[in-house]
């Protein structure tokens, strides 16, 4: 049973009818209503300790990740952050710990100018949960479901260099220090897309966050709008140090490689420079890599339409 | 550093310049503006295998109960259940264990009306990580800053059963089988008191739900009213089973014993028809135990004015 099935099975179908939630599982975030023509999107992620990142990462880079990967989630509704709440096992009070983690976090909650507005501590193994709060006027979230067919499709920003950056700690990929120590800023302090997503309102129509890893996420937006897409995969955006890798892994970890916390979303063509003009409002680059289409399933061609294939599969907390 | 100077320094007095969220950490709840004179009453809770639960506890129960500490903290504003997120660290995919979890937990989310709109799901040390959300009209949460000078003080229910459970447990007191059994349903099963905290609106001044023990949880009171109290120990409502214990172990579990999840309340001394008729209409029992004043600190007297002193200290995830 995949991670995702598990929640379908145990979680998402044993609920009593449905009430009064414009928007419940299964999106980046949930949408309650919050008067005045506004919702409220919610999300939450928790990190584990040797699941999410090594036992002993950087504490200052934990808190700024442990922020990042939920504000990417309102990124993805485009969503204005507000506030969130922190949930946090420690194995023991270790104050240069705490004193870093915290100043990596509250960075970042500035600069968006979120607001910590409660939590709870207690003694556990180290597990950190965030529940994040935002803001976005109904009927303008960037919800998975809304793809139409022939959009393009599009993302922010370079893929696979988190997944490049784990590669080179696991010794599956063979990287100079100075490129490990870059490749290693992705994956441990991960931008999240927040002005893009809110330059997207109105213009794109689906979006997600690569948190899994294109494929897998890209699947949601494919299965929630039911449609299909063809990406062309020498379109992907990857940069300078994933290049230097073989082709072989350029497409892995571009196209499964998780960690990336870009944006995926789609737009109609005749929307391409509006799409163009919010990625430059929002100083964020963005690639065209492929269209939806009726066909269900995500197919690959490269640069001369020939159709390419990968048995790549995206990240499962608890595979089959 | 205890848990609560833990919160203060690393993370309430973080924060920068406060912005525009009307109550923020240190209450049962945080309150957003949710527009049409609402609030948005949230509250998060994480429960740690081994340390709030035994390993191995029962599933089922283990699914209210997680769910239950988060509604208790609702109550204890006054709102209204709505919706709240999941977050789980699994060690693996146990289906039994899902299916008797989820069962539990959505026994309760029915009865509150409250839907489960998303969450995350990953592998690790089992951790249960619920965010509640609940309604509430602007102006009449039970902040714990609200209480007066002469307020009457309430708890509702029974206290120490929970704590008595956890002695049977740890063979801390005698129990016989039945008695133990009945007690661990107060530890393992216990009644958020919604019905209570609604009919309480505009009744009580302030409020907060009994998790880490009277003392310590009335303390957040007086600390944050700026106010003392002074409480009559004998008239502590105590039930059957903890009434067979010595007398010093009563006063123990009452005074200092967590996980009864009872609400303790003010209100002002002419309203104390008004508190017996919310308390009927919850057909919920409540007990008059003490009086608000203006001397900082807690107070004990006996049935005859007679101080006595305790050296119990409420719960604490960091004890110095």
């Amino acid at each position: 049973m995949s991670e995702f099935e598990l929640i379908q099975h145990y979680f998402t179908e044993r609920q009593s009818a449905a009430l009064t939630i414009p928007l419940g599982i299964g999106d980046d975030c949930a949408l309650m209503t919050a008067g005045h023509g506004m919702q409220l999107a919610i999300s939450t992620d928790m990190l584990v300790e040797g699941r999410h990142f090594f036992a002993g990462a950087d504490a200052r880079m934990l808190g700024h990740k442990s922020l990042a990967v939920n504000l990417s989630d309102l990124a993805a509704m485009g969503a204005e952050p507000r506030a969130f709440t922190l949930a946090l096992a420690l194995p023991d009070v270790d104050s240069a710990w705490l004193h870093d983690f915290s100043a990596g976090m509250f960075d970042l909650a500035t600069e968006h100018q979120c607001q910590l507005i409660g939590g709870d501590t207690t003694k556990g193994p180290l597990n950190i949960c965030i529940t994040v709060f935002g803001d976005i006027p109904a009927g303008l979230a960037l919800r998975r479901d809304a793809a139409q067919l022939d959009d393009d499709i599009w993302v922010s920003g370079q893929l696979g260099d988190a997944r490049l950056a784990l590669a080179g700690y696991l010794q599956q990929a063979t990287l100079s220090q100075p490129d490990l120590l870059q490749a290693a800023l992705r994956l441990y302090r991960p931008t999240p897309r927040i002005k893009l997503g809110l330059a997207l309102r109105g213009v794109a129509h689906a979006a997600i966050d690569l948190s899994d890893g294109l494929i897998g996420d890209l699947g949601h937006i494919l299965q929630r709008s039911g449609l299909g897409a063809t990406l062309r995969c020498d379109d992907l955006p990857t940069g300078d140090l994933l290049r230097k890798q073989s082709k072989a892994l350029q497409y892995e970890f571009a196209l499964s490689g998780g960690d990336d916390y870009e944006l995926c979303f789609t737009a109609a063509r005749g929307n391409r420079d509006a799409v163009l003009k919010a990625a430059e409002q929002a100083a964020t680059p963005v690639t065209r890599i492929g269209t939806m289409d009726a066909k269900p399933g995500l197919r690959f061609v490269d640069a001369s339409d020939n159709v390419q294939t990968f048995s790549f599969k995206s990240f499962d907390h608890f595979p089959a």
